[in-house]
């Protein structure tokens, strides 16, 4: 039976699936008498959201800081990953003594709608017909996932944080959280983002879905019906993706025309060099991880983003009136979301005098960089946080705690 | 029958299968006395190359112009095309008045070996065997495809071409002719191209592969016998491809945000956007006229080269001594083969003392620039090969020819 068949060669992704429908994580559920309304129109009913806290909640609420994950995260930052095993995805930038310090602030990641690791999304089981969603699941916007975020800061009582801090997709959501609930957010950083996803970012999102679909395993998205999983064309997708998320420098340097275990050429289709064998481990190991369905809704939610768009084509109106405090990053080699995107969030800020410092950093990582451990980076957040903190009113960090120079 | 069925529903496929078979071009067929050497060890027996000719060979034979074409190009450089019907690929370049111009040059341009236009590749009958090649058909070099064009010079008793032209893997064609043959080269013309692929092309290149793979109805490599196509992977593969073709600026230029046919998002997986739209038209276009396993074999010969490398690693050694007067040519947004490798190839000329000329061309069209009307461009191509066939002692530009201000 092909069910039991996929499922036993591959038994991470049997893990995977069993998170998302069992979380390990903390989970807040709304009852079907509060659903969440949708940009598309619909409601979704009965939703769950699954998420990971570091640190405490200080007696004033006053130090909670939200991380919002990117298209392929969730909200494993800084624990385990419950199927991989590795460390979590920000598990640098986030714990005792780093940048969003653990000791100091209670750090807060949930899994977004529409993600694969707990919280609702189309591999979750459809109350109106006792079997997954597939694509009976509504398409959702970064505002939706934004404001089932605002539900879970409700729910725990946050009502305003101390900052939102995000990169990529991640920093959608700190746009739109700042946008549109501004009295939630005393400080927001926006990590290597754009207000509006570009015209080659929805062209490389459109070739990742097409693959997909193109895999007859993906089955019209009842796999998970079928038993079988559309391995392949999420590994190409998830294959050229990664090309994206790093530079021309990045790879020349890392790999350049190496090749993998071997003297010389073999004159076939094995992966003669060490970027193929890469890009096939990459593309692969993705998917013990990740739902194929997943990966069609989020890349849609970031097609679909467009604060320009919310606000008549003015960014700038975005932020009317904030009182937010504001940092921007960019990395130089960056070209999915290079520098001048983050200038334009830079310039709407400046026209309507909000508070903002803008750094770009001079990194030949790539996209990736916002996942590394980048000096001048880490510095940068640690400093705006630090400042945000003290301006606050928090008390200092403590002369105790595992600080070290970043 | 799946034979009939996929036959019947894409008859230009049909047509392209033909075409590969049967050309309506000029042939030479190599007798299995002369077999074809190969890089990788082998030998080609009775190959066939398939060819167009525009232009009349004059009486020293000294106006002979060679079109090297591209990954996805063909003969049909400068005529309507057999399959698509539309102009041919360079008709823009090449033809009367035109910087090739033919009513003073005789232009030759053939299929590569290893294409799939009626030169012989895994589309073409195994002698072996009786049936296709498919994956028999033996991996191929840049340096294989020169030697089989200069086979094509041999036969047709041109010893000292005036010029040799070509972008992007037509380019690589200009470089290794003129490395390896510079006594039948007056001139070359390398346009866009390296001479060494990237370790990032290298990536984009083994995705394109792995989605023409990935797709069951690539048969590992025998779909022409199931009377099947490929046609999602490869379409699949054709859109990462075409990607890297554009510009961010030019796709944001042409498309932006752009809803195609609509009034707003409709919150689903349609093409929502022009720009997805564009791609499903380019990819799906595409397999019309081209062969998956050709893809595989012409992408793989281009990872493969490395001039550098068959010079020890020093690149002006591919060209000591050369007396072959060069233009090298690339364009500011052109992402794929960025100026600083065309760059290398005039440093290298350079340090054998070579005649040289460097043109930056600006343009926001990206790596396609070399297929499209530019004017800087045009006239760079057309002042060179003036300057080089006065040299060469041509008559100069019938002054009645249909030239014009380009």
């Amino acid at each position: 039976m092909s069910v039991q068949h996929d499922k036993e060669r591959f038994p991470k992704t049997q893990q995977r699936i069993a998170q998302a429908l069992q979380p390990e994580s903390k989970c807040f559920q709304f009852g079907a008498d509060a659903p969440l309304e949708l940009d598309g129109g619909g409601v979704l009913p009965s939703l769950t959201i699954a998420y990971q806290t570091y640190g405490e909640l200080n007696a004033e609420r006053s130090n909670a800081i939200l991380v919002c994950h990117a298209l392929t995260g969730d909200q494993h930052a800084a624990n385990v990953h419950p199927v991989t095993g590795k460390p979590g995805w920000w598990s640098t930038m986030v714990g005792p003594g780093k940048p969003v310090d653990t000791t100091r602030y209670f750090v807060l990641c949930a899994n977004i709608i529409g993600g694969c690791m707990g919280s609702t999304g189309p591999g979750s089981i459809d109350p109106a017909t006792g079997r997954p969603y597939g694509l009976d699941f509504p398409v959702i916007t970064i505002g939706d996932m934004v404001r089932a975020q605002v539900r879970l800061l409700d729910h725990l009582g946050i009502d305003k944080l101390l900052a939102v801090i995000g990169g990529s997709m991640g920093g959608m959501q700190v746009l739109e959280l700042a946008a549109k609930y501004g009295e939630r957010v005393f400080a927001a950083v926006a990590i290597a983002t754009s207000a509006r996803h570009s015209s080659q970012n929805i062209a490389f999102h459109e070739v990742g879905r097409q693959a997909v679909m193109a895999d007859p395993k993906w089955c019209g998205g009842r796999y998970l019906e079928e038993g079988v999983i559309p391995r392949k064309g999420l590994a190409v997708a998830r294959m050229a993706a990664h090309i994206t998320y790093l530079s021309d420098a990045a790879l020349q340097d890392k790999f350049g025309r190496q090749l993998q275990d071997r003297e010389g050429l073999t004159f076939g289709f094995d992966a003669d060099f060490q970027v193929e064998s890469y890009l096939r481990y990459q593309g692969y190991g993705f998917v013990d991880r990740f739902d194929a369905n997943s990966y069609l809704y989020i890349t849609r939610a970031m097609d679909y983003f467009d604060l320009h768009a919310d606000y008549d084509g003015v960014l700038a109106n975005a932020f009317k009136g904030t009182k937010t405090r504001f940092c921007v990053v960019s990395f130089t080699s960056d070209w999915l979301y290079p520098t001048r995107e983050s200038r334009q969030i830079v310039q709407a800020l400046n026209a309507v005098a909000a508070d903002v410092s803008f750094v770009e950093i001079e990194s030949d990582k790539g996209h990736d960089a916002f996942l590394l451990e980048e000096p001048e980076f880490f510095a940068t957040v640690s400093g705006f946080l630090n400042a945000a903190a003290e301006r606050r009113g928090l008390a200092p960090a403590a002369p105790n705690s595992e600080s070290r120079t970043v």
